[in-house]
């Protein structure tokens, strides 16, 4: 399947609407692959999948994960999770795609992980501020990720850790370690900056 | 030992003023402990040895739980929540504590835990609430304690866990599973009560 056939096929999968966004975190994925040095190849078609049986009625979604050995602990939290490791399971089987590091960032593109790849974090981000969104804040994290995706990254899950405290609803605990291990990486970053300037 | 000389041996490890909000967790986990329906007693005596290492150097906290198998992790995250695996520790070397549903209380007193037992809770609670605490949200917290001590824990953890995102602070996973854990109770709680309702 070559790349005009998958973007087609994938399309196939949702409302037209929501191709749109898929449309903006291709776009957003490329972008920010490039400022950070992953593969844009990469990120443009782990975008192009990441959603690809988010509009597949929820039975089915989790169907996958309860017959393929996923995580059975998704099955406990909101559905809205799902469609990520479904999702990654289904671009291998349904689309022939066997390149670790797309699966793992279509896997992770939801809750994140405990410990990122830096195309993970791409597509992560991208899909939280693709140019079609506009959520309270979006702007603030656009700013953020022109300089950090870390700290882009960890106000984004700030943002979705705080709805879901609000809302009175479980957090993903990968969510969580996710975002420890960013709070990691810019300590990290942090204290290399200062041994840089002592020298 | 007996109750006075356990009481005697704890108040000598803290300042005065620490052993008064100790005094006040005693006073509340009773309360509690009698309200939802545990051992008083036990509550009694896990609050009496809650904060026993709290005051301890950090350094010997760190190594009780470095030269002692407890979980490593631990190290990675706030020293503020290594008193209490700590001193559940030292509550059984030290103190002769052998009461597993007391040094589980002791134990997880700080971030609770996945299935957190009705003594978890009371204790966990009780630090939340006893008399001396003056924390914005405190007496919300009172409030609901009068009616749900699985909604008050719930407010109490979420606060925690705002506090920490505000701070830009690490959770501890156990502290998100403890909450969950609430969530799922709550729910079960509800659907047992519609169940009832519609007999």
């Amino acid at each position: 399947m070559d790349r005009k056939q998958l973007i087609e096929a994938v399309k196939s999968q949702m409302p037209g609407k929501r191709w749109e966004h898929t449309l903006g975190v291709m776009e957003a994925a490329v972008l920010l692959a490039r400022k950070y040095g992953c593969d844009p190849d990469k990120a443009y078609t782990a975008a192009i999948l990441h959603d690809v049986v988010k509009y597949w009625p929820v039975k089915d979604q989790g169907d996958i994960i309860r017959n393929n050995g996923l995580p059975a602990d998704l099955l406990d939290y909101d559905k809205e999770i799902w469609h990520a490791p479904a999702g990654a399971f289904v671009a291998q089987r349904d689309y022939g795609m066997d390149d670790e590091e797309v699966l793992d960032a279509i896997r992770y593109h939801t809750t994140g992980r405990e410990r990122m790849t830096l195309m993970d974090k791409v597509v992560c981000l991208a899909d939280y501020i693709e140019p079609g969104r506009d959520f309270p804040g979006v702007h603030n994290i656009r700013e953020i990720a022109e300089h950090s995706i870390e700290r882009a990254l960890l106000t984004a899950f700030d943002g979705t850790i705080l709805f879901l405290l609000e809302k009175g609803k479980k957090v993903y605990p990968l969510t969580i370690l996710a975002r420890n291990g960013l709070i990691d990486e810019l300590k990290q970053q942090e204290q290399a900056g200062n041994q840089a300037n002592d020298l």
